[in-house]
């Protein structure tokens, strides 16, 4: 696999903002619950929010058999996939140097739909198990007909660009004595209370990958 | 300004999931703080994830004066920018059933580069305050020099798509009696402890918009 190189920023002001690692690729796209898959229809860019999952170098999405975009990727066409998290704000003295901490992953590609019956089973068990770790032994699983109403996707990572920023802040010298808050604030998409399903059985405990869950 | 109908889902088994309130379209735009800009190539998808501001019915996007990325939005391209926000996991008793709460913006527009004097600085100021309310008459405001290196580009949203999926778990019921735990889990972008830069002047308290920071 190519890593596509971002460019070099050079300066001092700038902190690294690019990897060629396939760990740290890797890394985020495994903490990522929503992708966006980008593709071209008459020559006009569209793009969508979706779920998805990796397994080795490939990403799979996956959709309802109906549904137009879907559809459209089955076909076998160039995409743009991407993955960002943002991890905070850097609030500079002055304007022009706040930023944010980020880590961002754009692949490149063409869609495949996936035909295989253990392909299929591979992606389904690896896409629950990607968004919440243990729960593909527990949940039922699909049928048959579950799953013949879904839609899988691959897209092979023939290239990717890995950016990110981290670190704090950086100001002019001549700015390092205003009287203004400079540092970091730390975002993160954390878990809240998990709010029980109240209409079957009650008599069912919280697990474990549930209350503790975190990206 | 025409919304754009995603397709109904009209089953039982689906929350709404389309909205064409343009207060809806504005109040996901403005709790964001990155966007996915999509654009089109020699006939190639490409994404590009970056900061973004909302004024009225435009987007504005900025960056350096040498990005190649900004150098193909000033040239005015059909783009397509979307952002998404996760609002939490939704644990159905079948994986068939598992789904994320999300809201989701679509845009369509032409990227036009912003050339009046006034509309940069205005979009300067907006871009700040979308980020960090407060921030803009706090922080020392721009020179002419950091302006000369920044490029504003505007999307006017031609049109929009909103999709969104809410509330809770729906089951077969033929699955309703299982041993297994079922509801929603929450997830929302937080703020953590602000980490203050120790290089400059260490007098300064945390500001309020600081301290009490949330999306």
């Amino acid at each position: 696999m190519k890593q596509k190189q971002s460019r070099s920023q050079g300066s001092r002001y700038y902190p690294k903002r690019y990897d060629f690692d396939e760990k740290s690729r890797n890394a985020i796209l495994d903490e990522g619950l929503v992708c966006h898959v980008g593709f071209v229809l008459d020559g006009q860019p569209f793009m969508i929010p979706t779920g998805y999952c990796r397994l080795d170098n490939t990403l799979y999405l996956h959709g309802s058999v109906g549904s137009h975009f879907f559809m459209q990727l089955a076909k076998g066409v160039p995409v743009c996939v991407s993955v960002t998290h943002v991890d905070g704000l850097v609030l500079a003295r002055s304007v022009f140097h706040h930023s944010m901490n980020y880590r961002s992953v754009v692949v490149f590609g063409r869609s495949r739909l996936v035909e295989s019956k253990e392909e299929r089973w591979l992606a389904a068990e690896k896409f629950t198990e990607h968004v919440i770790p243990g729960r593909w032994n527990e949940a039922r699983k699909p049928t048959e007909s579950d799953m013949k109403k879904t839609m899988f996707i691959a897209v092979p990572i023939e290239e990717a660009s890995v950016k990110f920023r981290d670190g704090g802040v950086v100001d002019e010298p001549e700015d390092m004595e205003l009287p203004v808050w400079a540092g970091v604030l730390p975002l993160k998409l954390q878990a809240l209370e998990p709010e029980a399903d109240e209409t079957g059985r009650r008599d069912v405990e919280i697990p474990e990958y549930v209350r503790g869950y975190a990206r």
